[in-house]
């Protein structure tokens, strides 16, 4: 809720000037309707923002849910002035939560044709100070969050690598990684593949064609059960390419240029 | 700063796991490299962060300049684990806020063609959190950011105008405004815009098409010269239509549904 | 409430050792009675205050009426402790916004008495922390706000004129300002007034005598209807000689130099 | 510094829109004068606020120390934009504690020509969010800060004293004090007072006549060698008729209803 | 509330993912037991955090008193995952809070046998950011806090006589303490202590056998009725020598080297 | 360093009084001393605070090195006040530190003698508001922190097992984890054992002798190379009997019930 309160302070500042003057001090009722067909997302946080100013909400679906262009997920009354103030965060946070939920659907029922195991997961590629909602709504999505911090897993990039000296090296230094944490180690060829695979739990293909990334992975499954990962340029038409052979397809483009789901709030 | 410290810190966690056991800790170089053709945003908020952890940043652009794709942006030298530490929080900025001011300034010079007085502008549908970035993103491309929050000027949309019981009742109740603020007035018909007139500085023409619009401000310029923002539905398609009668455009999707540019971090 | 939190923070610290002793954990009933004739204000934070606290409020006024010395604005009923801890700050926070809407009124009124339209408005010399308060307190003293921030609109000061090199560059430079925001220019001279108000929609006439403002503001209204504030030295005493030709008259002194109106709790 | 960046986002923000507009981008001089005579106080506060935008200090005189009208109380150098942004915040700050030390030496200086080892002290009775500068302000001109918060000192009142069910009942209670609090107890009458001092370090004769406080003061005396403090509408004309027996007088008024001394910047 | 919050946030992170995976969302029943024999103290706090998320508490016992190893000190009913989620941030308050309360009981239980007015006091050799909860645990365990920041009391150590240059210097400066603060000194032989003690409210005898530490108060208390604090390296086995004679003795390993007591929340 | 100031801010308050007053306004030198054999952990914290505030370090051991009792592990020289003033904090933070640290490496030391690959790890049982720095100490003296946060692993206790209806329904249910956490099952029989390793990255054996979790062990080794961690009622004295056939041993009294070590700072 302190995210929440942050957002609203950063709408509102010193009050809403123009419905404290025209809008009367009554109760009223507003419906908040999709205009296009998506996966809902951010309605529990909408609605914890209009309860918490008084408003009763009454939600007609549950966030992950898909829902058609018009209809209304959600009634709510009470005060009307607290509705018109709230509006525009409550949706906002809704349009953008909802436009990375439907994308990660979107990619992840097209995939589930050729891999019905696959997983779809986010980056770190997120709007600064709102990765917390963008991670939970590739989750409602239907897709995994992947690294929410740089603490979460040992995650080792080319440049890194570079640092290193080596993936010889990455190898041996990783001895000092807690237990807890998993190892994923992005490649770009087999040989460092094959070196990686001795210490990763996951092998991370990075920019790599389909075919040139299958390859990699077939090579690397050879010799070890594990987690395939790929990442880099991937879109939503080439993502099942990658589904036939990979574990999991992470692609940045879900947070960083996602195409908003309108929503639009009706008092009646 | 303190923005950018959450959003450090909302990356980082307890630490960068990763690169504190694979990268030496020595000094070393590394350039920041824009992989599209694009308006630069967000450089200062990257040096900013880079610089306050003992990094040297040299610019080779401004913020606000345009760049082809492959442009070195900045060159840096300092502690090699904070280069990789901060690279994706810093990226994370500067694609965004490029993303914005791009294409802001690509629907600018679009509409300049038409009308060079035109002003492109943003609206509050940004990112919870983010806003006072994508409202300065929208400067750096050459627009105009509206307002930055509810306390900004009178802004009076559909449902105030319900809820006020009309038009005219509005015209009256604002004279409690204060003294300090512009009153913009949205309408969607003649008659509300004559009525709306006679107290608003701004005319908002709301969700209607070129043709539509057009009229409503030239009956209105008929009875006052007066400043006539046009929203709602706006495409980079149709803008320019709209400039050719309108003093403002302003459009959602410049914050909500932009795509990011893509920047590399290289250490040499 | 953050703010009133931290006000609670600020005077209780590690708790309130002398009622913790001596007061049994009770419920009690009390008063809060003003001590001078005063327009209240601050009851409704007083209320937050006591309510978030267990204790239940039954206002007898409304903030922003007049009442006089001697009356109950507020019964009360709950733990006794908290009413004895809490009251310092509700106290504080109602003795000084009450002091600055007393005053604001008393000289709205006696300006109204040669200008029914006069405006009386506060300026930015707030106390540090409690601007939010005192800016409500004018409102409920019958005046205008003025700005909040720096952001709230462009008014141009001798400083800037100076900076700029002269009115007509200010006027010039003027047109990157956002089409939101209305311009006010401070000027002490007929000179400038004409020049300022081609562009401006208000004209502050600064530290000016009554006679001088008056002949600024003919000389301006005379090309352009405008809207005209005076500020700088004006008393409770000349403010009416400065409103019979002012649209707007603005006082530090509500703010930086105010009596506070006394109220004392009492139990019963 | 916390405090500080917080009263400047008050005054700020999004940006000082007049000043990035109509200021260029250089380095300026500017001094800060003195508008009364005063004591001066928050001088450091300013100098901290400037000093952390990049702008040199030179203050010509101490906190503390006594000026004329007219005198320049600090020189300055470095970014004119930070200047004119700062200025307000800065001047607010200087204002409210200049006037606050100068009453407090004024009434000071008055009370010691009676008794040169009498203490001027303040109460709680300051600006929420604002206490730190207004104690310090008094310590300046050269008073006591009295209670900061609720848990410096025992501070038995008569709200306190009723609640126990006496002052008999008092003395007992406060055996549960911690060793390291005084216990100070207010008193309105000679036979309390007589009770109260065998626990206390100090008594405290609230609201009563120079005449009747003398002869309380001489009854307790007589008993125990212990600290007089009076309060209680005293002012800055009685002030010394109570300095004659007491040996701390404390004055809300020199938080709550004090006038401001004035300061301009000027640029050079 | 606000540390509370806090120190959920720094267990949870961005969520509970084991429970939300593995526990169903329903409600049930729990309890907390003490596996030790101990002085119950953080149990508010912990109700605190339950109730704050849904759960009802009852508890069985108060703060502050000795319950035997094996007893229920609180049941709760509510949402299942939330109970699981708080329960180690609500655990790890009650044992650390109970290990000092129980410490502090145990070496006032043993030295009230030698002296039924003995203070044991607490330092401030606290946890950094939990010291409120130290404290306080002391004060349940029948302690004094002391002080609880740098600002509550005068307390004069070596470090301060050597830098004021000697004692007699330090009890003329100390001629400008605010009255309502009282003065402890530090000392480690009768000369200084006899010259402390005309100024000071407490004589504190520092790192000093029992013996010599007696010698030293029976030295000071013939010229001056005064509060005796010993401290430094004292022990729950001497504790009760130096309890012989001193009217408090204050011993930092209280909070900085205490044993935690053990409790187990079962689900039933 | 925001998690300092707030430490520091505790101690302080409204400013040290005492020093204020005796402390001439000089530069000094000083050395921290430690008092024990032990290893140092904190001093990068304790010269992050003396830095912050103008005094220069220089620090003769590193964090994590052994040194005996008496050796000095920093030299600083700048303002004598400040030195005087941080002090507390510098050293709280040290001395907790440090003994985590000993502790942690102690049990380390006599554990490697049994099997060179053991883990001495932490838990979450660590003070609230302070875990950051107590796993930081655990790392400095060799040993694992384990989770940080619960989002930081899945760790499946017997409550969730309970609450999911066994451990089958443990497996099963976890499929819906992040491609990205390690697994962990507590287990306290063999059956269990074996179900849980089919899906577990890491089987913790709770709450057993060592003969009985060395069985399970066994056990589940047979059928598949695993991580194996105990905890619960280990001490010092018999983890190394753990030791011969576990990898991980967690210690929560390593942070709960730990013994300080103490520093003195020493002015010169």
């Amino acid at each position: 809720m302190e995210h929440l309160e942050r957002f609203l302070e950063e709408d509102i500042g010193y009050g809403d000037i123009t419905t404290d003057i025209l809008v009367p001090d009554v109760d009223g009722n507003a419906d908040i309707v999709c205009e296009n067909d998506a996966v809902v997302a951010g309605l529990e946080e909408a609605m914890t923002i209009f309860e918490d100013h008084g408003i009763e909400c009454g939600p007609c679906v549950n966030d992950g849910e898909r829902v058609k262009k018009g209809a209304v997920v959600m009634n709510m009354s009470g005060p009307l002035r607290n509705m018109i103030t709230l509006e525009r965060t409550a949706l906002n946070i809704m349009m953008r939560m909802s436009g990375i939920a439907t994308a990660t659907n979107d990619v992840l029922t097209a995939c589930r044709k050729v891999n019905k195991n696959i997983r779809i997961a986010g980056t770190r590629k997120t709007t600064p100070g709102f990765r917390a909602f963008e991670k939970k709504a590739i989750i409602l999505g239907g897709g995994d969050p992947h690294r929410y911090r740089l603490d979460d897993m040992i995650l080792v990039k080319d440049n890194h690598v570079e640092a290193a000296g080596g993936m010889k090296n990455v190898v041996e230094l990783l001895n000092a990684a807690s237990f807890t944490k998993k190892v994923e180690i992005e490649v770009e060829n087999i040989d460092d593949a094959l070196v990686a695979a001795k210490r990763a739990d996951i092998i991370m293909i990075d920019n790599s064609s389909p075919a040139k990334a299958g390859e990699i992975a077939d090579a690397v499954r050879k010799v070890k059960e594990i987690t395939i990962e790929v990442s880099g340029n991937i879109t939503f038409e080439n993502a099942p390419e990658y589904a036939k052979f990979a574990d999991v397809i992470s692609m940045g483009s879900l947070t960083h240029s996602v195409r908003s789901v309108h929503y639009s709030l009706n008092v009646r």
